[in-house]
């Protein structure tokens, strides 16, 4: 399982070609060192528009790049395609899927899933999205259950099929509740003759007192407003019970009947098997030094996600923003060639660029800095940052591409069903397609 | 399951949104009959790009149209998402997954798939690519493979991993090992280091004594010279004994060691249950009149793929193209009003626009009625044709970015490995990633 052609260099394995470990083995380009990225992918995944994945929106394809072809010339790079099953930190190497692997320095840039708090019922029932089979899972139950709707006649048969609870008010619940409103309000009467708009209901449930919680007050407010409009019902201060796949009970005893939930509310970092509980912080995240170098270790680091730097500023780590991995893989890799070289290191600094978060169609709020905006104009630098954060030229113009037509003509997205969503082996319906 | 708005118009049920299926819903348009298209998937596929699917260079949502979003606004129209188990003539019905839906006229547009001639291991551990679903399989098996091949340290152990084994020598197979062929000489060398294109071998299988039999002598010599210019292994008057999922074996004599075998060698016609088998011709083709009705019924039609129309001038029937779905289908939606209007009706007449296929990079061949040429002419052709014929303006835009990049830059697709390719379960290197 070893490079073939072994040097002297020392060997960084980065676990995770997300943000961070991208970042990291860009960094050692030209470096004195030998690079093995392992993912489980082949692909690096924007995970900001993930949403719109799910959504029907974008393809799969321009949100995702794969890893062989973003580093192809890099001399020092090298790819696995396999998951990492346990860390041998007595023995300096991992093991995988296809074997293990030795390393001199480790980053762990595993990132960060879904946190269902341990409620097995939500986690067996409603719908993650932190990952692309996750989200075209999502779109096909989308579309999926408005097919079902169709099949239905009245409005109480249809109402589970067409209500949508998304819970959590982070940026991911509330970017898809304004895209759920955008098909409810362009699309559905045109696509589906037999439904009206009235039938469709958004709700988004929010345990804190104000949905993106991480933003200002401001941002806040703007987003409520613009998320009311377009006729999402937001539910702050509001708990969920239960859901059992047919109905999700609310704290304030409110019951809405659905079979579509999709949980937002939390994530939670991904670490291998062989890390110790002792220093892994509230959500799930390993405890660092100021160098991202994980606590008792000189030669293993944890970047983004997964990594919880905790400093009198920052008692709680940093916020799970792709901005954090990136300037942490920046830093990691600059401090990996200094204690080769035998060079002083210096601790991590976060940089704050600032927030966006997209509602809809010319909606959009914005926290930079100290300048705070709402709406048209916070929208286009939505979508400006957006597209030039996007790896490859060919993804950055088919994204624009797919945006001007859903801007022009009220009605973007494919809308297929390509596999249909199967849970436990079955569709809701019970029949499953030969070529799924 | 029957429309809510119960008109006096007939009712005609069209099982199928392929080409042919389509045409007749679309020349229906504004006259008095109502319209219930059945399709198993809820879009259109444009088969004639599978291949560049299974190869990474389209995305799947490019060559794939939504039925809903194509007849959005044509008032006499409704979609059911459902597959056909059977037809009750006796009684005007049809039994779906979703229950049994009455007709008046009922169209078979219900397409083909892959014929493997009886032969279940071919059946078991070959690829077939008839659909969206089956060139993601196939594009995810040919990516994992050359991932297993990085794996492994001799020339020996890789060679099943990276001998591809295409068997039928028709257009799908010409086009796709055209395409491998370019991934080898072009992409391997760059993505994957560990590897040389000379690893990699492209192997086509012809039992016939020429490439593309239903074109010309000229079309069929110059594919083959593009074809072996470009190292793919042309073998005509070549039979296949037998494949184990490890080792081809050909009717010479010769074995290929080869986890890769694509089978497009026959395709057969899609028949629901209750069709009896006294009117099904060779490859499952159902047999019709001279306006496409199904011998011994006064109300259904049969079109395109599953059609076999026997006559003096086709004593095989017609080719199973596109162009003959298509008129097929603009014949029965004349021939529908006509049956209603109490008018007399006509028979069908082929049109024969002539066939395209294209090999590669600056490289096709062109039978246009008299005119057969070959190469940079025939290639743009063929683009401009495939480009109109795609449905949406969308999707036309869009393949014409990803042909104008890969042009350009000899490194077009995405070659993400989006859900593992699994056959029974497990993939072969037996794991598999817990989203897939």
């Amino acid at each position: 399982m070893e490079l073939k052609d072994k040097s002297k260099f020392p060997k960084v394995v980065i676990i995770g070609g997300g943000f961070g470990g991208l970042q990291v083995a860009r960094k050692l380009k030209d470096m004195p060192v030998e690079i093995l990225m392992v993912d489980k992918h082949n692909y690096h995944t924007f995970q900001p528009l993930l949403y719109q994945v799910a959504i029907g929106s974008l393809e799969a394809d321009s949100i995702a790049f794969s890893l062989r072809k973003n580093f192809a010339g890099q001399k020092n790079f090298r790819f696995r395609n396999a998951e990492v099953t346990k860390v041998n930190p007595e023995k300096n190497t991992i093991d995988t899927t296809i074997g293990e692997i030795a390393y001199d320095y480790l980053v762990l840039a595993t990132g960060s899933t879904t946190n269902f708090f341990g409620d097995k019922d939500i986690e067996r029932f409603s719908m993650p999205m932190k990952s692309i089979p996750e989200a075209l899972n999502l779109r096909s139950l989308i579309l999926q259950n408005i097919e079902e709707a169709v099949l239905l006649n009245t409005k109480e048969e249809r109402a589970p099929y067409l209500n949508f609870v998304l819970v959590g008010a982070g940026p991911t619940g509330v970017e898809l509740s304004g895209a759920l409103a955008e098909l409810r309000n362009h699309i559905l009467d045109k696509d589906y003759p037999e439904l009206h708009k009235d039938h469709m209901k958004v709700y988004l449930v929010e345990f804190q007192p104000r949905v993106l919680g991480s933003m200002s007050e401001q941002a806040s407010k703007g987003a409520r407003e613009f998320l009311t409009k377009m006729g999402v019902e937001v539910l702050v201060n509001t708990k969920v019970e239960s859901y059992d796949g047919n109905e999700i009970k609310l704290g304030d005893g409110k019951t809405i009947p659905t079979k579509n939930v999709i949980w937002s509310a939390g994530v939670m970092g991904v670490i291998p098997h062989g890390i110790s509980k002792n220093i892994v912080e509230r959500g799930n995240r390993i405890r660092v030094d100021s160098v991202c170098r994980v606590v008792g270790f000189s030669n293993i680091f944890a970047i983004g996600d997964v990594a919880a730097m905790i400093t009198d500023e920052t008692p709680k780590g940093h916020p799970g923003v792709a901005q954090v991995a990136i300037q942490m893989g920046n830093h990691v890799a600059k401090t990996i060639v200094q204690i080769i070289n035998s060079e002083p290191t210096a601790p991590f600094k976060y940089f704050d660029k600032g927030s966006l978060a997209t509602i809809g169609r010319n909606k959009a709020v914005a926290d930079l800095g100290k300048l705070k905006f709402q709406g048209f104009f916070a929208w286009l630098i939505w979508m400006f940052v957006h597209l030039v954060s996007l790896l490859g030229f060919r993804n950055k113009i088919i994204v624009f591409i797919n945006w001007s037509l859903s801007y022009l003509t009220y009605n973007g997205g494919a809308r297929l069903i390509i596999r249909r969503f199967v849970k436990g082996g079955v569709t809701q319906n019970g029949h499953m397609p030969k070529d799924n």
